[in-house]
């Protein structure tokens, strides 16, 4: 992970809904990040006006002390003037407060759903569909924003995709059965109660398999006329919630155009790099995918921090009795398939050009 | 549960791998059974000759009185007397151990896979293929045996069976996926080290999945002159062990030949009875099959006992992106896809005069 | 568990605080009490005018159908007519509801800690010290109540105050040293997060220590001059969660008066049968406290439904290196720690013929 | 972690036991150390010939490549060569082989129990008892051997010495009441049994109590007369076991010769750095031991990796109803408590010049 920028002038960034749980995982990740330093928290009105330190129930490792004292303002544009705005928001308050920063001239990066589907915002994952940025013009031109909305993609559709972005490159996936068990760190905090998931399988997340077949079609697809059309991919979907902390879970079927043997397809795997335009950036992994050979991996707790969180792990690459290929691929929920992503977003907007280096 | 049976006069029944955890569990549900009693225990060398209860490091709830104290006898035709033998032996002795007691007169209801598959077998679930008991004189004139043995399918084979049976029976699936949450019971004692599976997934149950797939054809498949015919459905499957004590979950999507909707798919569930052959068996819950109307549910911990481990809570009936409908199917693993089920495959025989009542 | 009263003519009875966990468990205990009928339902204003099917996330098993129907009240003795209230109310409002229906005549059973430590109010556990019900008369006098609140004491406190009971009886506790590992079901639903506690130990529990310490000395405590002395035990202790469901488990180390070996408190503890009073309650188990002789017992998933959750576990004797004795209790949080603890006060009261039969 | 030895030349080192879990955590421990590199795997006869990738499933992270192709020895002295000894052997054959190994030249930091207790080999803590050491030529002397053994205590007396180090020495603890929650690492692998452990506690761990409780009194004793003398402190405790993976948790009661408050403990412990000879070892943490304020901490989840797994976090230090304080330890049983401890014994025994750099 190369830094070519100078150091001493990195970009101010605001973190949206900084108090929550991917808040936090996005000033974890910033701590020390060579190109953006956290200028701003925002984050509700109870919490407005308080230190980070004290509106925060912070959750994992230490609070980086300049983030500590930081006053959390609130989610106005007048209020937070960075350029960069990484939106950890509720979806009930993100629409609206997105495009506010967007037409207010701010690059905003987005967890929540409210603007993903629309033709012309990226769901961005550098190292797949890193040319979606193209349709940033035809965004501000149709939205009349001086700024811009990019999203990353639901938790679990960001492992799938990643999963199945280097057979999908070569051969093309056209069906496509998935089935997730999903950790608990996915909805939040306090998110899953204890009782509900200790030693349990909760087999249903509200409204995650219509995003999640969605948006692959949307990731693997491409941009045609200023608009990002999807990939032809019919998705079904099985989403479950298990007793895990981090680390989703996708078993998938594939059907694919161009036939190939799980030899080939697993080599395809080993050699995919991903799109040249995000090898550079400093939280790319040096492996966005990394094919195991072992019978009994991807595993949640084993795999999930690979690549610091940024890797997906895909495994058990065998012939489909209905499709041509069965595989399962594992990655962070937080980190690849959150704020991480996010953060990768942003520097591949910097890298562009897009964003002007301070 | 009606006992039309004299209960002064039990038959006295074996339990071969006594000593194991499938073994326990056939001695805890037949405890206070209405027509069986246990009157023999046995397992491998290194047991027979203590007591019962000294050979067994029992795992849950009380050890039988009666039991406890008998002494455990090799497993040989010659120290088991008993005409019903319940077999919890591994399937590395299982092969030849079964066939010398039907080769000796016995009846044989087996947890081991060994000869689940031969076409004179039956794969018996009495609710889903009672008429299945048909091949057995074809059995004992193919292989020379005057005893016989039936088997009961995987676990997550009857879970799935089960779940699916009643669309089965009236609109006909053609084309399955399916993707197991297993349960650590289903790997016996000591089974699945905690240091594997806390916190954990582990994507992969060693043979697990040609099991399920061969399995479901033959369960709902029909007897054609004199062998148990496949019926012609097309299985792909992926197994998963998750920390869930006992309650195996299956997520699955079905093509079906004749169309329904989601609702009548549900009526359907709703109203089936299973084979009337079943309907008074001691062991026979109420319902083989329950639907669940909650959004959430089947879930293991909270439906496991459902019908005293003998019901499939089905749960999620909805329309399917690829095939036609998609559902959870979810069972208890260790009654009614181990003992219970092989104990409740007995009893059907002894109801149609198979067996003679003592 | 015999029930000499006419089942015809159920004590109507009604459950404050209905809809939530604890409320739920005295639903479920209550279906087919053969003493008392679940009447009526009060909750929060929220809930309120609703059905009970309704208002509330049903947690365990199934919902009895006659309470489904039942319209939640409010919280008043207007709106509640039933002469016996049992409380599962928080302690924000529980304190000024209770006296309120005291006041009105009721019998209050409570869980919640607002007067637990009173000193003409009964911290009740009828096997431990059933002749406390003697200070009712002058609770009403100084209260100047028609009727009377009694409470049981905290989960934990249920369980090392019935583990250390037989031993108190005959040696007298002097010292006491307590360390929990406390169930997540203690803390309510939707209670602790998963991902506080998945794979987690939590050693601390807010205020639960000074409740723990203060309420052993009560109930082991003696009613002299109409108020109940606590015993002159000088506990500490510390309590922590761990991530099982049901079950409290309590480490203890014992200082005696009169010193015994552990063989002699091993049978001191088999032989305890408790107050006489208690005997024929329907709630009361066959043994209030058994002992394990296993060296690995109690566990809290394999022992917390001894005795149908009322039964505490012990097992571990031996000697301890600094007091005289170290001994493990397990016991239910739910049934004999709030819900059904609550429910044998009431019996006692009735049997004792404080509550008039219906 | 400085290290100012001459990186080109590292001591080589042997690593007996190498395919079990903690031979395994040593291996991963010496990947890239400053001073040392395994030279020497050796395991049992059913291992030794191949290589070690081939006789080892390995189980966490990734197998350092230099090791993986070691050919795995037997264990004994004409074998293995290296100088220093890593024993990870298991204690049925740890007593002669350590003992075959010192005398025959070779330092060996042993993890087993078997030699602990002697009174002229250290129970090695460096932060604690460097001075210990000072026994070595008394052993030497009074074995008749060449090498020496060295021991790390128990893994939890190691948090729990080092949890409480800080006041021994300042104040001298006299009585000390131990309750630990430890995790299922703990027992190597396989191990616990998820069937034991899952949503459950084991209020019992083999022979760990006595272990536990006399060897707090040798880790604070102190040398006299060439044999090391056990501090006088009474200790108690209750060890169970709890579904964590990693992290042993101990709640601790203390009572104290001279007298001091909480907040005079808390200071104490805050500004403790443990013995000067420590300070520069490259495995050293920047704290042994580090307070946490806030309430519900140190928690093994969240705390087990603090200082890289060398650091013991301290929290919730108050008063105690009976003895003078209560506080809560927490450490790394794998780590620190293991493989770690031995780690920074050797490095002490380099630093000090008893084993020549290489």
């Amino acid at each position: 992970m190369t830094s070519p920028i100078d150091m001493t002038r990195k970009i101010p960034v605001a973190v949206l809904g900084a108090t929550g749980a991917v808040g936090q995982t996005f000033i974890r990740l910033l701590e020390n990040h060579p190109w953006f330093t956290v200028a701003e928290v925002a984050a509700s009105e109870r919490s407005a006006g308080k230190s980070y330190a004290e509106a925060t129930r912070w959750l994992e490792g230490e609070l980086p002390a300049n983030v500590a004292k930081l006053t959390v303002t609130p989610i106005t544009q007048d209020a937070v003037r960075s350029p960069i705005v990484f939106s950890a928001l509720d979806s009930s308050v993100a629409g609206d407060a997105e495009v506010a920063f967007a037409r207010d001239g701010r690059m905003v990066f987005s967890n929540a759903k409210n603007h993903r589907m629309l033709p012309h915002v990226p769901l961005l994952i550098p190292e797949l569909n890193a040319d979606h940025v193209r349709v940033l013009d035809a965004q501000r031109k149709h939205h009349g924003w001086s700024g811009a909305i990019l999203t990353n993609a639901n938790c679990a559709a960001t492992v799938a995709a990643l999963g199945i972005a280097p057979l999908h490159e070569r051969y093309t996936v056209t069906r496509l059965f998935m089935a997730t068990m999903q950790a608990v760190s996915g909805a939040g905090y306090p998110g899953v109660p204890s009782l509900d998931i200790l030693g349990n399988v909760i087999p249903y997340i509200a409204d995650e398999e219509p995003k999640l077949e969605a948006e692959m079609g949307k990731l693997l697809g491409t941009v045609q006329d200023d608009v990002i059309v999807h990939a032809p991919i019919r998705a079904t979907s099985h989403t479950n919630r298990v007793p895990v902390e981090h680390g989703h879970t996708v078993c998938m079927s594939i059907e694919l155009e161009k036939k190939c043997t799980p030899e080939e397809a697993m080599r395809t795997i080993d050699e995919w790099q991903g799109a040249a335009d995000a090898l550079n950036l400093p939280s790319r992994p040096l492996r966005p995918v990394v094919l195991s050979y072992r019978p009994d991996r991807p595993q949640p707790r084993r795999d999930v921090n690979a690549g610091g969180g940024m890797t997906v792990t895909v495994g058990r690459v065998r012939a489909d009795n209905i499709f041509d290929l069965r595989l399962v691929a594992m990655g962070s929920n937080t980190i690849r398939g959150a704020a991480g992503g996010s953060i990768l977003n942003a520097e591949l907007l910097v890298a562009r050009g897009v964003i002007p280096r301070a």
